[in-house]
């Protein structure tokens, strides 16, 4: 068995990723093929390495993930693969890539021997570069063969606004990028001072709130709403815990 | 071979539903995993039972149905699976599971060690219990190793209204929860009355009609139209069959 | 192995899809099934046809392709299997499934043993024919068993319009079946005349701009933009490559 997980901003309307599935599955017949999602805003390449991140700690080691959030294709952008603990990641060096875990070593992508013709398309490496990449490390090609090594310090990488909002999800919560919180802290996020909960059953029904979310993260949420619309969410929003000051403001802000 | 399908209210512009296909795939990797559709609106219990109901027969048997909409995560209701004679069920105990067919016999989930880890998260039992519980059964654990057997007659069963609207599909149909229709009958809905036919074919372009959709029940639609947004359709509708008195008013609405 | 793509305009709210996967699992478990898409716009022959043409020439030899586009299911229109020299295609005979590629051999699908029952749903030939025939056709069932034969020239074709936009994809970019362009020409469409690049990375940013695309047709697109809405672009919209005479009104126009 061979997994492989797919994140693109290509939407579900064009056969773009069906392509993708084809030349996997023409190199490598065994491959099964995850989607994660297609769904990223054009271009957003922060929020699909923010989707990566989610999931990829719920994938079995091994796994090969594929990303194509690509603003530069058809530049001098590099292609890249590269391999941490896990997994193995193939995708465009634009800081997509590059999450939190060490990353134990890494190719710049250039040896056409590897890939869909020697002509890639200049707009479409998903299909001509990294379908076909993945699927030969599927097949057991090793990484050090499909490209030149690249010391891994020096990949793109993307510069996250600590203590903010780093994305929004499908309910409209908003998921900052603090890891977990300590009981009885407040939360602000812009001039709104949210108390904490373990779980929304301890929240009133319409109260925006502040728990800690299934991945990990510090999440703002309204209770049976959407905080998006409710509290003017957006990425990139500051997001504060804090005490006593804050409780003040909190029972300021009730009244 | 194991065939487990989803069904969730989460949307797929997040990773959600890639992160429980991950987990299944670790634990059961020769799973198949069939998406149903992960656009329920969000909480919508009974649109989500009803794209199930539609679903199961078309399935082998001995496939796991994995449903996940649950506006009680975290509460204290209950997570379950039980078993028909042609499938499997893993989810929530909030009437999402409990269709028509006669239920042999369900489990609560109570036990930690078939969990992805002893400490499910609050707000995603589909990635922490659901999943791996449905690829457990995949992998042959007996429905009864799995939790406490509790009687299917306790288990939380929606309130359907009957002769209504269940479900309004992507082609702006109503489907009804009545099951076939007699030649000659006519369908009131609303204040109109519909005359029946068997096909399509039999309609003129943009007449609304009552026909035995692909499911067996009725459905009123618009031949090339969206009924929904043409009769102002709405889930939870009234519709009667009637024969004379229909008529008369039929011809009369018409004039 | 053998591997099954699924387009439909079902889209992805009802289960639908997923049932035909079911049918497909039923009859031939080791199926792997990948999905083009399945938002075709309802009814959109052209559109659908574009999609598959698109994705055929990346999946293996052997591939069996099913699509559902199917405005005149119900009434008197064939349903079909055909056979080129890479692909099966399975679906109904509206000119959905007659690409470029020459046919080798083409059935009418009008034997009921190869179906899920004989008494097929007059709505839904998707799940009860063509789902069911695509697996047999996976499980090694030679084509001339499926039906009767009828000569390749008989089957219904698309009218398609010369030098227009045949197709605009998610990011907006309207693709021409304009094949290729030499290096110079200008691309008029509508009262705009654009000049050609190789790639985006030539173009400035907002900059209308012609392009071949990864698929090899012509492409109108907007370095960084939505060409669709920034230019007003339609599927039919005609398109003309020209020299000296537009390149005339090129500068003109840029006045």
């Amino acid at each position: 068995m061979g997994l492989v997980t797919l994140l693109t901003d290509f939407g579900r309307s064009d056969s773009y990723v069906g392509v993708m599935k084809g030349v996997i599955c023409g190199i490598s017949p065994q491959a099964t093929v995850v989607d994660l999602t297609h769904d990223i805003r054009p271009q957003d390449v922060a929020g699909g390495r923010f989707q990566i991140g989610m999931a990829v700690p719920y994938f079995p080691v091994g796994t090969v993930h594929v990303a194509v959030v690509d603003p530069g294709v058809g530049t001098g952008r590099r292609s890249i693969a590269l391999a941490t603990d896990r997994a193995w990641f193939v995708g465009p060096d634009n800081g997509l890539l590059v999450l939190d875990e060490k990353i134990r070593s890494a190719v710049i992508l250039d040896r056409p021997q590897f890939w869909r013709s020697a002509n890639a398309s200049a707009t479409f490496h998903g299909r001509d570069v990294f379908a076909p990449v993945a699927a030969h490390l599927l097949n057991g090609v090793p990484l050090e063969s499909l490209g030149t090594a690249i010391d891994p310090a020096k990949l793109v990488r993307l510069i996250i606004i600590p203590d903010s909002i780093q994305a929004i999800d499908h309910f409209g919560n908003g998921i900052t990028n603090i890891l977990g919180i300590t009981l009885g802290l407040q939360v602000r996020v812009g001039n709104r001072v949210l108390r904490s909960v373990q779980t929304y059953g301890e929240a009133a029904w319409g109260e925006p709130i502040a728990l800690v979310g299934s991945h990990g993260f510090v999440e703002i949420a309204v209770n049976g709403g959407d905080a998006r619309r409710l509290l003017g969410l957006q990425v990139g929003d500051r997001v504060e815990l804090c005490q006593e000051v804050c409780q003040a403001e909190f029972y300021e802000g009730r009244d």
